[in-house]
């Protein structure tokens, strides 16, 4: 019989916070509040703590506990593959992080005409015998127009894309879709896909009438995340890629509710 | 009425090769050997050619096109996409390429234990009057053990991750599955998601039977598709993730038959 | 005495286009048209042609070769670095990539205040027997104002960072500045990495009077360079991160002079 | 004279955390132990906090600064430079980020030859009233050979490239190329950019004689940290890119010294 390295005792004294796999890529599907869920692709990391006493982990098994929640990837689903992380691995502790693209049906707001839009989303979760964390990330590109440019400026302002990223712990369920309409409902005007003129008219309008500063943008979030009740922590950033530099300015603001 | 102002004409007398779209992120279903589909994500870029006497293209039209065509991708099904942005935007030559991960389901060599491996994936096609032109590329990691490190050394090699790149013109068809298992025989073995102890002897054991240095891989593969006939033209190259080097070392061959 | 493996003869009769070292990082100095030389961080791949009758190349003196020439890399010295390489490996062929930053101090518009704009510059040579080939990329990022966007809204256009990218080969010299000017003057403004509200006034009143398409960008590009008989090829082509969109519009043109 | 919107009285009374810069790319010098001092290029994040008071930050400023101290970074300088942020921008609270290459001469273990090897290094660093923080991190590539493949196979073990990340704040100065050393004497071998054969059989015998698994490179990382008097706190993770997987193995402890 094969030796077991991995269950030897290890004399170094030293408890490991996190061991396991990064970067592994797998087909998920994930829950979507219109149409039940969809199919999308995840990288991934899962890691567990490691006592002093043992020499190694067991890799393989963070693989088969993948394959097999792989199917089904929600904020309320997370939990029980957490937990069989624990278990299989018998550790206190069990982390995983799942960073995917997801699409959501946006319709052009003169013409009406659909497209779908992808945003970066995130969940970072970790189980333990006390506690259940879960973070969930979302970053929407938005269009943001320069208060000051639009000030100083006989006609014309410089805008560009910016990305928003909000990060939220919650107590009660709060969908993907929502993070998205807060950011955009922050900016000068939200992007899509698919444009045709009459929408293109519109939004170049539009935001001209709504200039932010990269500091508007994340205040402006703030008062949406503060108002929300159901979130009891968040940490917003906005990078906008300023049209007239080759670097981006940015904002960030956290906020912790007692 | 809205002036359209790419219609006008353009005094400058320059033919554009290539106008478009890049780097947009659309969910798509591609066609898959075994199970009939299989969703993926990709990123798309999208051209076509534009006379020197028009001002702009219309870019609005490719993501109509895309969005029609999202739901069945395959190389059989890409030329009809093509037909449509040549029709749409009165073009004599249209392009696309896809890159996105395809997973495939493989058991490890001693457990059969399944797991899903990972592939990048490329089409790159071209529509034009007179042809249709279709690249397919395939990045197979393997593992590659150093026949010189064997050769020298008293006990040991030095082995690696290695990425095989294989891209074919091909005049009947062939299967992704079949590029991979072109790549992984032509290393010192195939790797896979998910490993037990006996997998893990097998291939440790098996490599060391087969160190191959990267001109080995490349004209491992170059045999292999040279025998093929239904590949017209192939570039094959190998980049060895040297655990020895912070760099890479590297082999490419390009065959094109008569 | 130690077996050279690499030096054994290869019986599969199957010439190597090119084998070599990829993605290794180094310091190098370039030649600076304004300063005389410039110290920067390139990433290198050389390679040389290996034919049928050997069994492997000698990775180690590519990294010697490049140990030696760190010091002094201009598109004149180039071809020294590539005869070593045909010496020292004994081969018929051989080829280098360098990609590096390239810094240029700039004077805002109207305040003249000076900073540094990095631009992304590739090298790509190859030397034979019977020629010397050199291209030379330049990235430049510079604003673009888009002229549908002005003609059919009230107010404001949708602008954006773009980066027209720009690839020569030249019978003379041609130094990266030169390229840089090429770029600027074609698109809506030039950008800088630090202005002040008097510059920001000018770009943006500038910009709004220069709108230009991606199409614009590349044909005003075209212009250029075909009126420059040093210039004996080029490549030009320009990626718009259009502020409307999460995606970008791009352009090309090949230009081969007779 | 122009309006200064930046300066105009914000209403929603709220505090951010930061607001800056990010992605800059700048040529900087930064100080060798041995050499004094050594020439790369950096990625910049540079920020403050904005009072709830104010509308805006004055952007320009922070490159403004960057120019002025490009020529002398240093961890000793860099508290200079945040003392000019905190100065220039009426701030309370300065933070600044450099991501860089940093290159080291090494010999070969047997020829002695000589190359240099990049390293990734970040300085990370704040200035407040009360306090002057400090993060170095050092991310350094080595060898990593398989303890359980060495131990279940009649010959050969799986090995390759691992990326021991050390991040530190200290009391007293901390070179770069002492985290060096802690982390290639962590793993199965140090890693060259130039080997010749004799190298490589030494690297190969070395490495198969000294087998470690990710928690052992950690865990010993962690025992010469925590002699280590002048560093008060330490995070030591290692990621191996397991040649027989195409995911990577990952370690994570963290240490605070009392």
């Amino acid at each position: 019989m094969m030796k077991d390295v991995q269950n030897l005792a290890d004399p170094r004294n030293i408890d490991i916070d996190q061991v396991g796999i990064r970067d592994i890529v797998y087909p998920i599907v994930v829950r979507d509040r219109d149409k039940g869920s969809q199919h999308t692709v995840a990288t991934i990391s899962m890691s567990v703590n490691l006592p002093h006493n043992f020499k190694g982990t067991h890799m393989s098994r963070f693989v088969e506990i993948l394959h097999k929640h792989q199917a089904d990837i929600g904020t309320d689903t997370i939990k029980d593959l957490l937990e069989d992380m624990r278990t299989s691995l018998t550790a206190q502790e069990s982390h995983i992080e799942l960073a995917f693209k997801y699409f959501i049906e946006k319709r052009a707001p003169v013409s009406g005409q659909s497209s779908l839009m992808d945003y970066d989303c995130e969940f970072s979760s970790t189980l333990s015998d006390s506690r259940h964390d879960l973070v969930m990330t979302v970053s929407v590109p938005v269009l943001s127009l320069c208060p000051c440019s639009k000030e100083i400026s006989e006609y014309g302002a410089h805008n560009q894309r910016s990305t928003v990223r909000i990060s939220i712990r919650c107590k009660k369920i709060v969908w993907i879709e929502e993070i998205v309409a807060y950011a955009e409902s922050s900016a000068s005007s939200p992007i899509y896909a698919l444009l045709k003129r009459e929408d293109e008219k519109f939004i170049t309008e539009r935001s001209y009438e709504n200039p932010v500063f990269v500091e508007d943008i994340v205040r402006n979030v703030t008062q949406l995340l503060d108002k929300d009740s159901r979130i009891t922590w968040f940490e917003v950033s906005s990078s906008n890629m300023e049209s007239i530099h080759n670097h981006n300015a940015w904002a960030r603001v956290v906020h912790k509710k007692v």
